[in-house]
């Protein structure tokens, strides 16, 4: 064949959150991760996750529900375990450790409510120079003047998937970044 | 949107290799990767590689000539740094620890010659459950009878390719594994 | 010879913190680690390190002063890139991945100023079940009230040392832990 | 406190095998790993493992008994995992990848024995460019002419012990390294 040209590739938006949302505030949460990924997949994105259920399963059925491609990268071995809006499972093997892999995969990152296992993943996307933006997440701000990325704050999902396009759009932001 | 009736994943097959191959058997090498992704990709197979030059490249331009999906695990965290024929550019910021996701996505993995980061993602191949088939790679034995996945020998990329298929499908093997 | 009984181990403590500090706080930042590896040091604690400069030195130069034992986990291959002050270089070859490992290997974190892989390391001993006692550093709080691990605030190094050697004999945090 | 002048670092040298050795070979391989530890620990070595049963904690059985320090590299997050005789338990949470930082860790590694999880520490040591000693182990050769590390073989604990010791002195061998 002959040498491709290459197309502008379409941003990837990761959605993180929590597996398993539970109190007074959950259903709002899942509402919120679909619309997220619907506003996500009519952009043209795609949408990364963690591939399970929850948040990543309602962000995924969102962006399959706007015509999108959602990639899981799950932290077992078994790529069966992904939710079925996953149309591109990545079974790492990779346990904790795949979440960096969630993040890095993406542009643009967007936190949706979550526990311990979301803010390890804002802070792991600080790290690799992407930015963050969060709506009813977590709040991290450094006691420091630091330039790099940052965890941004959207009031609703769809500022949120806006925002995070915005960003994904900037490519990622290397200044701050050290071991 | 109604639920989905999840249709039967197309099989992934890794074809792992050296990203840079040199001497006398280079071009044969990178003949075989490229023969090898076509026959995959015309049995509707997505090839999995690390993305970069060499061996993963000739794969994953094969794949696309043949009209399949071709997945790039990459080390680093910048996805413009897959080759032109990876459809889906999955950017890890792993290091050397990509190489066990290269070999865990995937239900196969084709070894096409290789020198040490190829025997490290064999031994990782081995100990996720995944069957590995060698073409003018690296001969791997155990001194004891062990259950479970092994390197198979190919002689050609038809056969490499065809063997891969057929142990993808049987799933992961599960005996010997352990920590 | 005949089976041990084990004695209780010593906590381990991680300091985290900037490898380079600059600006008019690094002084500051550096005395405070080299207080705080000190105070550990004296109450019995081995200090854990990413094992390179800044941060990572001063604390590690504190604990030898105090007599005491320092681990470096380093991100490279080679051991001798630790810092002088590491009596236990561990080469890890994990790159980024390395800072699941400082933390999770300690009973308590102490974070000292720090930037992007400081929040990371943060948010994965939060994720860890690992309680972070900052100084100066960063400001992580949930929108949700959640149970499990927090990060601390301390306004001086010796109540660092201190919260994070109480935190630490009251064993990891289990709940709130999840993908 | 004054500068120290850093003495040159004791060898460290990886045991690495299965974690519960069974059938007809299973006493003679504890032995020989018991062997390989006392052996180590006599000349000066520091015994790394990965911290659980089997050859692992017979290797640092013997290590402790000749009066050695040992390190246990652990999958999980829990330091109680280790075996009793491990000084120095790294809980690292890195499940599979922790096979990584055993054998980079490590100046030389040992095998003894071993099934699936064996062949991935002893490719990803040949990654790392650290050589191996197989005992009873996996055969490993490429197809090709490469320099840099490879898999060495030894007849006995004894000669085990010494060739890991005398490769180790030589340093890691950077030939042959690449993705």
């Amino acid at each position: 064949m002959s040498e491709l040209v290459r197309e502008p590739r379409a941003p990837y938006v990761a959605v993180i959150g929590d597996g398993d949302p539970r109190g007074p505030d959950a259903h709002r949460l899942l509402e919120w991760a679909e619309e997220i990924g619907l506003e996500l997949a009519r952009a043209g994105a795609t949408v990364v996750t963690g591939g399970l259920g929850g948040v990543m399963r309602a962000a995924s059925r969102g962006a399959r529900g706007g015509g999108g491609q959602t990639i899981g990268i799950l932290p077992g071995a078994d790529p069966s375990e992904a939710n079925e809006f996953v149309s591109i499972p990545i079974a790492t093997g990779l346990g904790v450790v795949r979440n960096l892999v969630v993040v890095t995969s993406a542009d643009a990152v967007i936190a949706v409510g979550g526990r311990h296992g979301t803010i390890s993943e804002i802070g792991l996307a600080l790290r690799m120079g992407r930015n963050v933006v969060a709506l009813s997440s977590w709040r991290v701000e450094s006691d420091h003047r630091l330039g790099g990325p940052r965890v941004h704050r959207a009031r609703d999902p769809r500022e949120a998937a806006h925002q995070a396009l915005r960003l994904a759009g900037e490519g990622p932001s290397q200044s701050g970044l050290g071991p």
